[in-house]
Formats: structure tokens, C-alpha cells, sequence
């Protein structure tokens, strides 16, 4: 069996409702210029654990997930650190989006198994950028197991 | 103590000449038009290995690791299990390169720990994209633990 870059969805978990509503005009504003992308989008940990049950149903799984790291009823590290063991579905990749750059935070997501550790962009301007090189480079370009 | 989006440099580790050549050429290419990335290449999984006490002494550690899985004398996976299980140096991403679009590839490599897997174009105006993608992405976007 042979697997080829991913095209979606992506699996947006944040709940602050400003970095949310940024962060699905960045990935529409994006959108106009090249094929859609779908995004599913989890409003806090709970919600974004709820996607196990539905994966294993059949629901496609994300080419990506991008977890903001500060969430309610359960943390993002806690998100993380259920994906990262599950049998099934601890190879999707998955991307912190963080406001942190202190060193603590970034070993620690790295130590759960985070893939990659971005900083979230406070300029609108630089946050359509940062969702254009996530999206191209998980997207488009990495392979995951399906 | 905070981080920064680290800019360099990267380890490319590839043993096939025309692969190599190909990687550098783009790499230069794409710093004709941004500040330039340092580049270092290991020809084999031994050279990649001998970074490690390099780093231990000091010097500067890689914004990413891109390994190609086909390797003489240590293989990818081995440098890559290597690395992964290092109590330092685990932290930093992992990008294998491989010509092969196996599943059971692709899964070894994330159960190993990699961040990402990204198949090498074959076409030398691809390989320039990816070979920018990829240096933007880890090297300009994603924050590693220094």
C-alpha cells in the first residue's frame, strides 16, 4: 500500500474566539488562490478528543492538527499527550500553535511528541502567512500514514 | 530563558551524489533571494553520528535534521533512532527524505519518532520548491528548543 501527500482536512483545536475567527479567515483567504482545504474545528480539549471515536468510525483523519497549547477541561499537552500514545492515530501529525516562546514550554511539547512548535503571529498580515506554509507544507508536501 | 525561530544551520544527510548536488544547487538557488542558511552534509549515517559529541562541544546545534533513509554503513532509521533517543539532542526535528511512498515506510519512520516525511522530487524545478518550503518552514517558522 502506498500513501501520497495528505489533502486535508485540518483539525483546528482553539478556543479563544479571536485567534479562531483569524485564524479561519487566514485559511479562507488562502483558499481563494488555490484548492479548498476543509477545517474541522474543536473548541476545546474535550471536543478535539471527541475526533478519536469518529476517526475510528471512519471519519477521515486531518493531514494535520494544530493545537493551541492554553485550552479549557483539558490542556493541550493533555490533547497531545492522548494522541501521541493512541495506537491508531499517534502518527497525524500534529503542530503546536503556542503564544510562548519560553524554552520550558517548547521542550515539554516536544517531549510529548509535538512535530513542530509554532509561534502563533499576533499581525493579521503575518498569521495569513504562517496558515499558507502550514497548509502547503502539511498539506501538500508531508506524508502521513493514512 | 525564551526561543527564537532558529535560523540555521541545516544538516542535510545524503549519500547519493547527484541527490546531494541537486539539494545544494537548490539550497543555494533559493538564497539568492533571502539571507543564506548555512548548510552542513554528512555522507553517510557515520558522519550524521559524529555530530553528536561536535554538538556536545558546542557547536551550534541544527534548525533541522533532513536524513535521507537510504544510507552506507549506519541506516537512516538507526540514525534517527539514534537521535530520537538522545537525552540533548532528541528535541531537534527530523525531516526524512525518502524516494519511497510505502506505507509501512512512512509509519516505521513516525513509530521512530521523525517530525516529518516528505517524498524527493524527482524534477530539478520541484526539488527548488521543496528545498524552500522546507527551509522556511523549519528554519524561518517552527521554533526549536536551543
Amino acid at each position: 500500500m502506498t500513501t501520497e501527500a495528505v489533502s486535508g482536512p485540518i483539525l483546528l483545536v482553539e478556543d479563544n474566539t479571536v485567534d479562531l475567527d483569524l485564524a479561519l479567515r487566514a485559511f479562507a483567504r488562502r483558499d481563494r488562490t488555490s484548492s479548498p482545504i476543509a477545517i474541522e474545528v474543536a473548541r476545546d480539549g474535550e471536543e478535539a478528543l471527541a475526533f478519536l471515536p469518529r476517526w475510528e468510525s471512519g471519519h477521515p483523519t486531518p493531514a494535520v492538527i494544530l493545537l493551541d497549547n492554553k485550552l479549557p477541561r483539558v490542556s493541550g499537552l493533555d490533547v497531545l499527550r492522548k494522541l501521541k500514545t493512541h495506537e491508531r492515530f499517534r502518527r497525524i501529525p500534529v503542530v503546536m500553535l503556542s503564544s510562548s516562546t519560553e524554552d520550558e514550554d517548547v521542550r515539554t511539547a516536544y517531549d510529548v511528541g509535538v512535530n513542530s512548535y509554532i509561534v502563533k503571529p499576533i499581525d493579521f498580515g503575518k498569521f495569513i502567512e504562517v496558515a499558507e506554509q502550514i497548509e502547503v507544507y502539511w498539506c501538500a508536501l508531508n506524508h502521513s500514514q493514512r
